[in-house]
């Protein structure tokens, strides 16, 4: 056990946003750290993860989880590293993941189930704990095997390719033999998917601007239809995937990041819903806990043996987080957005 | 073995609809009736069947089914005796079920299995064969019992509440225990909902012209919130269905008669699948074989003892069924739409 720091930089949500998020919703605070109690654990954040699902929190409306309190430290993954302990069960040194929050230090209860998991860096960096082998990795291994049920042949489509959850959703559909093909905005990222991730093919969707284009563009990497999609999107995407869409094919429904600023985008067409006769189901991963360890397995296994490879974008720094964060909304990141802190 | 008859008046498909199906598109034939060939039957239709999904056939286009062709009998189903066979296994006089389109007789293959199955009419009258003891009633019973899954005490909403599909999903709904609420055009259909088919509560869509309004009815008559929705219309009342929709709800997706005719009528807020952590299932019936026995036994046993309650809209003879199918695409019809040939 070491002296627990006097100070700790956080982040607040101080204001809700009207329409788009903007950097002045959130403000720096240098807080007190009070002393440690027993039971407690001190953890030093090393990296914190930056989601899109954050945006849904930072409305006071109804979404699947409860809002973000506001002058509240904003809340998040953390990965870190003990470093005061009044708890039998955590040492110093210990490298752990959490729900730490946007600070640079968090104060956990260690006899509360859940609250922090050790972790073995060995073989994993420590920060992809937040990303292939943490919660992005876990909600594309979810609604890959558990809602999309792709059989060795199918091609299963998914949005936002280049991102933490959408590499790994089409790494683990190739490793079942799938057709892997990725939605993502650019260029660099559409080369990325196909030449490092391995996917068979990857549109561009800034290149087709109009829905036309876009269809015509997912016709042709998807000679034989689709039979299920990974949509993390929503809007002009989802549209062009929908009338790609084979018959009884499985649409997993993770995110809608078009539409969380402002108005609601539509889906256009939903009588395909019912002429190809689709299930679209909409999950959070938080929910089904009994298969962390299952897909936790898999997906670390998969990174030390360099099968499930990732990027991360890195800002630098605790006051960079509300900028990276506005960037991932608008697709900014490449690959798994996070704050390193230390 | 009676004589064949000489001529048999048939409806044909002579145009496809540029938007809104049009009498014209239809043209009554005086056909020849061919002599019958040895395992052939000649079926005199009694009844026969108008149902919503022949619209989408009437296009050209990516639908559930192959289009009904141009300049050839408007296919459907119907009931009615045999009047004269070739085949051992039927004889003169026996009450069948098949799908015979819209003409007084058809000719069939006695010996290809499901296009003819005898009924029995001691306690179900014959016309029921085509409503809620035929496909009406089994795409209910699928819907509900294989998509929805509802636990006692939950709530269930099905559009179309009247119709022959929507009464019987409300009757088996509240069969199994659940708060079964209606959603209907005009206060005599949510009377006859309520009163006659024992739905808790029915709302009339045509007094809520306005979202907000249909919201607060559709909030007011289920106060825990939507557990399963059945869809047979798509459009604003999918749109208040959604919004009342509790997590994990299920949605069977049956029917978007409003956006047959002309432009597809768009979900406004697809978000809501996502927050609520929905999912929905398009269906057809008739891909589900294996379930039809089941269901028609329950659905058989209801209806003979009077469990399960029922209304036809009957036009009279073949020269009336466009004008009749053209109704029934915009709800004037009050129940189960056939056409009675005898």
């Amino acid at each position: 056990m070491t002296s627990t720091p006097a100070k700790n930089p956080q982040i607040h949500l101080v204001s809700r946003p009207t329409g788009e998020a903007l950097a002045a919703n959130f403000k720096l605070i240098d807080a007190d750290l009070p002393e440690l109690q027993d039971g407690q654990v001190l953890v030093r954040h090393h990296f914190m993860s930056l989601d899109p699902y954050m945006r849904g929190r930072m409305n006071d409306a109804k979404s699947y989880a409860v809002p973000q309190p506001l002058n509240a430290v904003m809340q998040g993954g953390t990965v870190g590293e003990v470093v005061a302990s009044k708890n039998a069960h955590y040492a110093v040194g210990d490298k752990v993941v959490g729900f730490g929050g946007w600070q640079q230090y968090s104060i956990v209860d260690g006899n509360t189930p859940g609250l922090l998991r050790k972790v073995d860096t060995t073989h994993v960096p420590l920060s992809a704990y937040l990303g292939a082998v943490g919660m992005p990795g876990v909600t594309a291994w979810y609604g890959l095997t558990q809602i999309i049920k792709p059989k060795a042949g199918n091609t299963v489509v998914v949005s936002a390719a280049s991102g933490a959850v959408g590499s790994a959703v089409g790494q683990l559909a190739k490793a079942r033999g799938c057709r892997a093909v990725g939605i993502a905005g650019g260029i660099d990222k559409c080369r990325y998917v196909v030449d490092e991730l391995g996917f068979d093919a990857c549109i561009d969707y800034k290149a087709h601007t109009d829905a036309k284009s876009l269809h015509e563009a997912l016709r042709d990497a998807t000679p034989d239809g689709v039979d299920g999609a990974f949509e993390n999107v929503g809007g002009p995407v989802l549209d062009a995937v929908l009338a790609r869409m084979n018959a009884f094919g499985r649409i997993a429904l993770c995110g809608m990041i078009s539409g969380y600023d402002g108005e609601p985008i539509p889906i256009k067409q939903p009588q395909l819903i019912l002429m190809s006769r689709l299930t679209i189901t909409g999950f959070i991963v938080s929910e089904h806990m009994e298969i962390w360890p299952e897909a936790l397995k898999e997906l670390g296994t998969m990174v030390a043996t360099g099968k499930l490879k990732y990027r991360e974008s890195v800002a630098q720094g605790l006051a960079a987080a509300p900028e990276a964060f506005l960037g991932l909304l608008k697709g900014r990141n490449f690959g798994k957005q996070i704050v390193k802190l230390v």
